[in-house]
């Protein structure tokens, strides 16, 4: 599930703590990490509160850390050239120790390859996109062995540079059939799929046009979970939507091992 | 000119200092700013030293205003689902007040025109980078009127979203024949040019291939000038480099009014 935690839409009562960002995730995690598997923080909503931020993210990832267990995603779309790769490498599984990160593939190999083969580290390729504007770029018609789309290409080369144990590429749940046909091309990579709940992706549908026999996929509840309710009524609110999430995912998991972020 | 600065290239005697980037920083900016009109500052070099290179990117940033008239880029190549983007905005015009920002077009409009539209302040959207994988996607063959590279298609779409007062493109300085091929297709943008310097592109080559009758460059020293000398003389070596960098620029600079980083 997301942690994109925005100062201004934290419940009133948690405003008084001296990090009400870190209180609030916090109390979020605490009734959540039982039925989560995996916690994804997007760097933009820290980034905008500079370096208090940074403060608030590192505190929540020790806090996840703390309860066993759990997936670390830091959804930051990084991608620059070699020596800056390298640079975010360290930036996010050294020194924030996240176990994935999410790298954007227009900068090609060297933006990508300094993020695979630490071991326990995962790097997750956008491929697909859940939002509008994907089709602007990533649908456009490439030659390359007959006549393909740009992210069908980019999943092809990409996952023949990282094995399914280091790299896992984003495919938007907003999509349905994209996702089958993306899953038909990269049979045994993780998919990372965002956009279930706020942004319009069904999870049946996913389920079904994206898991494996062995699982392969991590479903990422679009902020349905983290603002499912108002004031006092938040936090409880999370956990009914976690565990609603959950049900909704158990029958399909029991059977096929599918992982729930 | 660039600010990657890494804590284990500052020379010795600023280690002493209780912020020795920062402080390494102020000195360079302190006998570059008379010959500089822009500073990049590549935030993976700030991050990999978590909340503490936050700080020391803002101080940075003040540093650079308190000097004057100066553009100040960050180099942050972010890019993401329309939300998600307006808080990146945010994060960088509002709270860290820079001047332009680099973003990455593969999720498509809604991660770019977020950027878009705030008065003195830039999107730089990646068009042709200058490291070795930019050949991996963005030199695709695409179908779109006609058969063109996926980097033409990108500079296209996103030069009919954003004006020339709004929206520059980033042009590799490394193959100076496809810059000359985007001139022609973006007459009325500027392009950031990064990649002279260490990485081989050679000034005259970019100044012929990109400069338009009004200017229309940024060029970009990548570490030239920052890592110029080592130990007591890296400050004074980085004013010779940056001196050096102004006067094979100026007779060119007189004729054509090309803006240098």
């Amino acid at each position: 599930m997301c942690l994109d935690t925005e100062e201004d839409r934290i419940p009133e009562h948690f405003l008084g703590d001296s990090h009400p960002v870190r209180a609030f995730n916090e109390a979020i995690i605490e009734v959540t990490h039982d039925l989560a598997v995996a916690y994804k923080l997007n760097l933009a909503f820290y980034e905008a509160q500079g370096d208090q931020g940074w403060l608030d993210l590192e505190a929540t990832i020790a806090y996840i850390r703390s309860k066993g267990d759990l997936f670390i995603i830091a959804d930051a779309k990084r991608g620059d050239i070699g020596n800056t790769a390298r640079k975010y490498a360290e930036a996010f599984f050294d020194r924030l120790d996240v176990d994935a990160i999410t790298i954007s593939p227009y900068m090609g190999r060297d933006s990508v390859l300094p993020f695979l083969g630490r071991k326990g580290k995962w790097a997750i390729v956008l491929g697909v996109t859940s939002n509008p504007g994907a089709e602007d770029i990533q649908f456009l018609k490439v030659k390359a062995n007959g006549e393909r789309r740009l992210y069908e290409v980019v999943i092809e080369k990409m996952a023949a540079w990282g094995r399914p144990g280091e790299l896992m590429f984003v495919v938007g749940a907003t999509r349905p059939a994209v996702l089958a046909e993306v899953r038909a091309q990269a049979p045994d990579h993780f998919f990372l799929v965002p956009g279930v709940g706020a942004q319009g992706g069904d999870l049946s549908d996913v389920m079904n046009a994206g898991m494996t026999g062995h699982g392969g996929l991590l479903i990422n509840s679009s902020r349905g979970i983290l603002y499912a309710g108002q004031g006092e009524d938040a936090v409880p609110a999370a956990r009914r939507a976690a565990l609603e999430m959950r049900k909704e995912m158990s029958a399909a998991m029991q059977a096929r091992g599918i992982i729930a972020v």
